[in-house]
């Protein structure tokens, strides 16, 4: 070879995207690395940070491994295991909701419904609106893919509710092809009550959007029941509904998920993104097959926990002097306004700095779910996903950390 | 509720992304169905459609599922799990190239380390330049991220080599950001030599480009010795490379790849990319690691092997009166030019309208491998992935199915 290293400047160098400059590193993850070190140090550190729950998964996933006898570990259907998409079918009959396993195409978790729903719906440059705060992956699978996310501001105050309509209604502009919902909604445990879906759906039939509506943790909702975009026949073309097998099934790592449209289009074009990636793991599908007929009892047993753990939270936490919380009714997340100025600095202060007889509390700062600059910095996300002894620990921790910073 | 499902005129409806209808089927799929239903008819059908191996996936695999203990199948790292990581870079220290854990990002396939890589390097409206004919997708999945594909023509009389250099610096033009290759080559086997890299080298430096080299065929070179992006230091900054363990362990199904960079830019926008859509599945991963450490001595019986089938193959192709076929030096795939006017219209036949003693062959069709509109249409790809006995019998049907074709 003839070619030297010296030949070319090294200032000539390829930068990469200016998109991939523009994904944010995820809130939810970016102190792990400080969690690491107190680890290290030897300081328990408590993870509120991430919707992980502790829940065991079902023993169907497992046994579903273990009986796994191909010799092959091959591809399967870009659309998915035939065996899955009506398994997917079945629980949404139970749920009353028509679902065909036409209706489905398989994601690998709902974090690959997401981004073929926003490929389907924009093109580069278009973008979506939103409640925010809002789940970040929203924002940095829009933003990899050249669209914007244009949010409304839920109110804090009021539980974080939809906003009037007129608020809403300003988000949207000529670019704008879809709304997106979350309800039950990450960040925030809040739950949409049918009016307030029915007034999204008359959003998007007025200003001709299609709905992407985030439905995965349908079964965490504490008091109130679920309503589904599934529920509205009159948008039923502009309708995608986003699923995942990760919550419900304390099965985040198997990555299952789902994209649900009755639009024909949506589904060929998802057939074709699906092709583009060939499959879904083949293994993990089967798995999360075994876990699809789950009985209501499975679910009622999980809720029970989780309203258990979110009253311990909501109690400690509103004892805590300037701290503010409304009761979330769903999800397993709070979003949480805290006395400080800061609330990044003070995670993260939390993890290198403090610790109450050795333990301290890892939450997700909250400025990571909003794309407005400034906002939700006095914020933290706290994901009850531990059990009580050790969330009544976390929040020890939390009040003692409050108390201690200056 | 008061909304009226006749309130808005039906053909007001949201339309689905014009990228996600560019977004073309998969040639190597579009012909499944009509294998479907001539199995219905009780037709045996080869695949050699599908670069899908026959060969047992590696017992560690199977004793990782059946080993695996945690009570939750939760997230891992976004980065990948750090025994894959580690797993990654013995395996290639062990090849005599020097990748360390940092520099690999675990990815859901081959299949996300390409949209990753072309997310990292293009912007909407950029372009990629490749060799044509191209693995489809490619082209699938830069449309999708509303990135175009700018080809040159490989010579198939050439058995596909690389073009002269001012053949490739044409198709390159102001907005591309990369040239990516594949060697060994899908869809045509084609090894490319170490001056044919060096020249690749040259023109992305000339041209300031990434270089995105998919290597997952590596271990599949019959005769010469693989040739890798790694051995050329002078690109450190440019080259991206692609990997996945699908066919090298007979894993397709696994869904576990990498993309691997000694660019620190790179490698932080794919750890956020990553963190966006979380993390790839978490027991795929632990039974990759049990994979990675398989020796020389497995990877020398599987290209044994492949190189037998691959003379069956020929010696038969070379035979049929018309058949046109190179002899390929790696992969498992073989372009072959038919004596036929539309090579989809025909291998559609094979399934619909022959069988030789109730058996047929399913190909993919050239033209599908393509983007220059008329190309590739006397094309097909053949993928040698079955046992000699049912390749010979592939081959009988495809010489009496050609011979009947008028």
């Amino acid at each position: 070879m003839s070619i030297s290293m010296t030949s070319i400047p090294a200032t000539k160098r390829p930068s990469i995207s200016r998109r991939a400059l523009a994904v944010p590193p995820s809130p939810i993850r970016k102190l792990a690395g400080f969690a690491d070190a107190a680890r290290q140090r030897g300081i328990k550190v408590y993870n509120l940070n991430i919707g992980q729950p502790d829940i065991p998964t079902p023993p169907q996933y497992f046994e579903a491994l273990r009986s796994f006898n191909e010799r092959v570990v091959s591809y399967g259907h870009s659309k998915g295991h035939i065996k899955l998409l009506e398994g997917w079918s079945r629980y949404y009959q139970r749920k009353g909701l028509d679902v065909t396993p036409a209706q489905v195409q398989v994601t690998t978790g709902g974090s690959e419904a997401i981004q073929f729903a926003v490929t389907l719906t924009c093109d580069a440059g278009d973008n979506i609106v939103t409640s925010e705060p809002f789940y970040t992956n929203y924002y940095s699978l829009a933003l990899g893919a050249s669209v914007d996310v244009r949010p409304f501001a839920a109110e804090p105050a009021l539980g974080y509710c939809l906003p009037a309509r007129s608020v809403i209604e300003k988000a949207i502009n000529e670019k704008t092809r879809a709304i997106l919902i979350c309800s039950p909604n990450n960040p925030t445990g809040t739950v949409l009550t049918r009016d307030e879906m029915a007034t999204v759906v008359q959003i998007a039939e007025e200003h001709n959007l299609f709905i992407i509506s985030d439905e995965v943790y349908r079964e965490f909702c504490y008091g109130g029941t679920h309503v589904s975009i599934w529920q509205f026949p009159q948008v039923a073309q502009r309708a995608i509904l986003i699923d995942s097998i990760s919550k419900r099934f304390s099965a985040c790592g198997a990555r299952i998920g789902a994209l649900i449209s009755r639009n024909e289009a949506i589904m060929d074009g998802a057939l074709r993104l699906g092709q583009a990636r060939l499959c879904s793991a083949t293994v993990e599908q089967l798995a999360a097959v075994a876990m699809m007929d789950l009985d209501e009892e499975y679910y009622a047993g999980i809720a029970r926990e989780y309203v258990s753990r979110r009253d311990v939270l909501i109690d400690r936490l509103q004892k805590m002097p300037g701290v503010h919380c409304e009761t979330p009714h769903g999800a397993f997340y709070a979003m949480v306004s805290l006395p400080v100025d800061d609330a990044d600095r003070f995670c993260q202060w939390m993890l290198t700095d403090f610790n109450l007889n050795g333990e301290t509390v890892m939450m997700a700062p909250g400025a990571g779910f909003y794309a407005t600059p400034g906002s939700g910095r006095q914020e933290a996300r706290i994901a009850y996903v531990l059990e009580k002894p050790a969330l009544s620990k976390a929040m020890d921790a939390l009040a003692a950390g409050l108390a201690a910073y200056k």
